[in-house]
């Protein structure tokens, strides 16, 4: 086929010139002409990232305590800007104002049987220079725990999951009243607190057991990289599953002027006080229990018997908050596109750390600003991105994916109107790429991983992941890398960093991304998080630095200057058919359990297998689960397999051409909203602001995610009522996402209908 | 049909008749009459046990040291001899002189990089009035180890098992020169000796972690049942996989005067010093390692960061004993039969303990005698056993099934030509009936289960057996217990007690039993294991053991007294034909791991996924495996159940007829020699002791049963060769033991052709 075709008038119109080599396949979304280009300018842009600078740029950033905040904090958002500009490009601070809880009083003592009062405190180490800013950093607290001044007596709840209460329910123990104490791990930490609120606790302490992050995982530091007896992980425990950001203002930006809800009407505010504490604090507590022994899946590698309670141990547990509203400093720089200036590619990690935030948030930032000097050195060079490039640094990760969502909130209906993809990153590593995000973007992130060589194998990235996934995937995982699927799958997204508001809450094209799965440490979201620990024991060589830098600013270049934007919508299709097969299973698990369950009823099992000196509760008889009506679910996911392949004729038919015109700009305005069609109207029950229907993190697992959420979550919960009208939103929206494939497909191929 | 027939004069006969009504269904191998009469004198007997009387029994017995060699245990036979005659048994000590080693010198020390002298002793408790018995206690030693002054680097070897050394070779650490450290447990203690020897090793200690049995379990004793920081687990480390009892004369008794092996030709005792310690000597060893942290499976809950080593921790050991012959007293009382003293029941369960032995051996014991004192209340009553029966009470158990071992070899021929059953005891608790032995037997166990009264919930212990298999089975025990199949399973027989001579190396039809699985504790070798310590912490009523006296002695008397021998061999013949595709899935399983690390090496996953900061070497290439020829094994399969079903229709019609007359002697003569016929005629490979074609202790488990282990152990060693060779020694045992049963249903059926 060779024909010449013109697209309509008032459409952006591109000649597209196709003269693929064998060897040289044109790049997705590209001619073959502007292939040839753009290979030849990533090419360039990844020569130029130097570990040296990255080193460079992590102690200087890493250099002081940098939380929301902190006057450190500021200055690296001013020096950032700078930077930037220096660069070449477009940057500006950002300001919100933003509800920043710090400790007016922390108190943990244990008054029976034993006194104790806890240390709640990270000693200076020598040998670690950082450690002694003891002035500048942030002491060992929960962000946005309540206020309180609670004694009651300890109950160990294990990670204190919900199942972990289903095996307190069935030894006959309560929580209500107690305070509970839980070990980090098993769940994202806000969980613990809500679910122990939930069930009548008082308070909650939660503690790094060395079992999973102290010496029973290796040396601790100084001497190796694990957390020491009195290390601490400071965290936030806002109820970042119903919204992030600033919990006074929800769905809109914290600016100055902002409308605020009163403390108390924000949901997402802890109601009980919450403290992190090491395992050195944690040891006399744990010790002065007795009740049951923990079962054997809760026992951690103190040198004790792990008993439940609740008590004798009593604690006082006392905490008082300074609830300012603090300045909060984004940093945005961009550089305009060429030719489709209101075409945004985003890209974003955090710049506030919980203290020196060496490996976090640094090791990943540090990465994108190597990209972002790149470009400009690209820039001199004469490059010109056809779309518009935004960097982001963000403020106040930690406490709650603050600066991010404010912005992403403030800026919603442009963002929606032009972002392109959101590009996230945050911490980085030694090993394997990890990438997740909008499936559709699967096959891109695979291209680019193919092009950049991994540091210590010297092989490619794509070939180490490969590897990863055969030597440790499952059957099916190991099949597909061997050359059963054409490229490796990406994970889904839940939560945890900055991409949430852009996928979840706006449905932007979205990615996460980093190195890691070799070494590892303890020193998360303590002091010793620091450049001198960074150095010593993770990417050592800054490397990984380099290569996050090569993966993340190709793929933004690839994406910037694409002449279709790159998606791939069969992986989408048969990503989400897989969702759905995953919750007929559960279904069927669940129905199947709940039917096991009632039979060991009538069958007196339960009964005859308790053991009268420790006797265990069984679990209650509950209704049989119905069928579910997945059938429009069905319809829908073979609409969108359909409309994926069409798709993907359309595409290698136009590629196929050897020269052929496009309507670009209706075809990419209508791609960059594949993610926002499948938002749901109403959000996700209980949780207005989560909107879309395919990815979110877990009501009760907090970062981990639930794909498929409204409809999985309903299962969970046996609620099958509510499980039967998700499906059918599910099904409403891959409709959606269906018909919007099929239109892009049309416009493609009306190059043959002029 | 009802017919009269009459078999030949020269053969014991028995005039059958049937009248079974539907509520009562005659027994296994009874008429109606007969099993009326059975019926009753079972009640009779089930009445008599009296926990009270199990107490005091084993307050007496447990109140001083009774090991292989002490004052005490020669007391206890001299005892037990005359409790015996007085309940109206003939009793006699039947003695042996055997090799048994005591410590003349132990000594544990780290030499560097600090000095630390291990304790080597167990405390008294002032809540332990046994405890204190210093004088007369066994040190805390591994009977068998050798001599020797090693000084060596330590290396931390896990459980010490072959795997773990896979593990280790990763790592490129060798064991050569070097002292391990392995802690109890994963496998039988006296392979961690044997394996380290054979890697280069030159000495072995083995500690009791608290993971595994110390705190981290509960609380420690005195507090709770748990072994505290001082206590040690001794225990034979004689290489009883090759061959047990006395490691001078494999195969035949130790008699006096017998011929004996120089110590050095004396296969089973192992040729480095071994050592058992305490986690309290153990922990400043540990933590003075260096090398790899231990991979997790791998840690215990010592409050360490476990490492591999070599070293730099040097220690040195110096072991020396006292090899001395020493008396040996087993207790053998009999009731002759009255019709048929030529066929014995043969129960067991020895008397020696490491120390006082209240758990182990003695509750166990003390069950067996308040069986024998019912029965000699049943003499009195009139009731006359028609075969003889046997009560044993072993001595040397624990250092290597000595007395049954010694005692067997010196009677085999007669226990061939007489014995219809071994059944043996050793130590119980509370909760569950565990059964394991000769699968035509299943049916016997299953069928007086359903008649004992479970001290704890007042139904039956089958009933409880059941829930058990239901609540903790896999789907199969699961759908089998509720009903897919008549009789729940009972298990295979390994090693690590005195059934091991009469299963493996006479083939005689063989039973082990006890209660347990509820409680736990942390006793077991060790001065604490006493009469204390059990009535507080495990069946502290005792009627556990009222109820382990009901099973067995149940099981005794209705095999002293059936008309034909209860077997039913369709389980047995469908357990065979289950191993058989075990193997053949195991074969799989190998030739597809096989498959694969080769394909992993040729892909290069190996080089992509090691972390050069902690490289591991991979697996090595191996030939790929070949199919195994099981065709003949197969073919004696399917004659083992055409002759089971067989058997069973023949048995069906002999109770279904109104009144035969079948020639019992002949009958019986045969049944009881169906295991006999399974024994392969030279033995295991390496192990011609070690007879049995279906049972026996794995040489590199120790005490875990390997079934058809020549089959089985080959496919492990990937010695292709010796697996098809294996495949036809078990195909013949079977086609051997088809021809049995055929023969079995021949007699019969010769009801209907005189």
């Amino acid at each position: 086929m060779s024909r010449i075709l013109r697209a309509g008038a008032t459409l952006g119109v591109a000649l597209v010139g196709i003269a693929a080599t064998a060897e040289d396949p044109p790049l997705r979304g590209y001619t073959a002409e502007s292939s040839k280009v753009q290979r030849e300018w990533e090419a360039k842009f990844r020569a130029i990232p130097d570990p040296a600078r990255i080193r460079e740029m992590l102690r200087r950033l890493a250099d002081r305590p940098n939380h929301l905040g902190s006057p450190h904090q500021k200055q690296n958002a001013e020096y950032l800007r700078d930077q930037f500009r220096s660069w070449g490009w477009q940057a500006e601070i950002e300001e919100f104002h933003v509800l920043f809880p710090t400790p007016k009083e922390r108190l943990l003592e244990m008054v029976a049987p034993t006194k104790f009062v806890a240390r709640l405190d990270e000693p200076v180490l020598k040998e670690d220079p950082s450690s002694s800013q003891k002035a500048e950093q942030l002491p060992t607290y929960n962000s946005y725990s309540g206020d309180g001044d609670v004694t009651a007596p300890l109950v160990y709840v294990n990670y204190g999951t919900p199942a972990d209460y289903e095996i307190l329910e069935q030894r006959g123990i309560s929580v209500k009243g107690a305070i509970v104490i839980a070990r980090y791990g098993g769940s994202w930490r806000g969980i613990k607190p809500k679910v122990a609120y939930e069930r009548g606790a008082v308070g909650c302490i939660i503690y790094s057991d060395p079992r999973d992050d102290g010496y029973a995982q290796g040396e601790t530091y100084p001497v190796g990289p694990w957390r020491p007896k009195d290390g601490v992980q400071r965290g936030s425990v806002m109820d970042m599953p119903v919204y992030p950001g600033d919990p006074t203002t929800p769905g809109t930006g914290s600016t100055p002027g902002a409308q605020r809800l009163s403390r108390e009407n924000a949901t997402t505010i802890m109601k009980i006080p919450v403290l992190p504490i090491s395992y050195a604090d944690a040891q006399p507590l744990l010790a002065a229990m007795t009740g049951p022994v923990a079962p054997d899946a809760w026992r951690g590698a103190l040198p004790i018997t792990y008993r439940i309670g609740p008590g004798p141990a009593r604690v006082r547990l006392k905490l008082s908050f300074n609830w300012t509203i603090t300045p909060l400093y984004n940093v945005i720089a961009k550089i305009p596109g060429s030719t489709l200036p209101d075409e945004w590619v985003v890209r974003g990690n955090h710049m506030d750390g919980w203290v020196n935030g060496a490996q976090d948030p640094l090791s990943g930032l540090t990465a994108e600003l190597e990209e972002a000097r790149a470009m400009g050195e690209l820039l001199k060079q004469g490059w010109k991105p056809r779309r518009t490039i935004v960097y982001a640094a963000w403020d106040g990760e930690e406490h709650g994916l603050i600066g991010s969502t404010e912005w992403a909130e403030t800026h919603a209906k442009e963002l929606q109107a032009k972002a392109v993809m959101y590009l996230n990153t945050d911490g980085n590593g030694r090993g394997y790429l990890n990438a997740e995000g909008s499936h559709y973007l699967e096959n891109l992130v695979n291209s680019v991983a193919r092009e950049v060589e991994d540091p210590e194998t010297k092989q490619t990235v794509w070939k180490r992941w490969q590897a990863a996934a055969i030597a440790r995937g499952d059957a099916r995982i190991k099949s597909e890398a061997r050359g059963g699927r054409s490229d490796l799958r990406i994970g889904a997204l839940g939560s945890g960093s900055d991409y949430t508001p852009f996928i979840q809450h706006l449905g932007l094209p979205t990615l996460n991304m980093g190195f890691g799965g070799e070494g590892g440490g303890g020193i998360y979201h303590s002091i010793y998080d620091t450049f001198t620990w960074y150095t010593r024991f993770a990417d050592t060589t800054l490397t990984y630095g380099r290569a996050l830098a090569q993966v993340a600013g190709s793929i933004v270049m690839r994406t910037a200057n694409a002449d279709v934007l790159p998606y791939q919508f069969e992986h989408l299709a048969e990503t989400a058919r897989g969702y759905a097969t995953e919750l007929k299973a559960l279904r069927d698990t669940e129905a199947a359990r709940i039917a096991e369950v009632n039979r060991l009823h009538d069958e007196g099992v339960y009964a005859l297998t308790t053991d009268p000196w420790a006797p265990l509760a069984p679990p209650k008889r509950e209704a049989l689960a119905p069928y579910l009506e997945f059938g429009r679910l069905d319809n829908a996911l073979d609409s969108l397999s359909r409309a994926a392949s069409r798709y993907e004729r359309a595409q290698a038919t136009a590629t196929a051409a050897n020269l052929v015109s496009i309507a670009l700009n209706p075809l990419n305005a209508l791609l960059r909203t594949a993610d926002q069609e499948m938002l749901l109207p109403d959000g996700l029950p209980r949780r207005p602001w989560f909107k879309h229907s395919l990815y979110a993190p877990g009501l009760y697992t907090g970062y981990g995610v639930k794909t498929m959420p409204g409809v999985r979550e309903a299962i969970d919960l046996h609620d099958w009522k509510l499980a039967n009208e998700q499906i059918l939103n599910a099904a409403s929206a891959l409709d959606r996402e269906a018909a919007l494939i099929h239109k892009a497909a049309n416009l493609l191929d009306r190059r043959v209908v002029p």
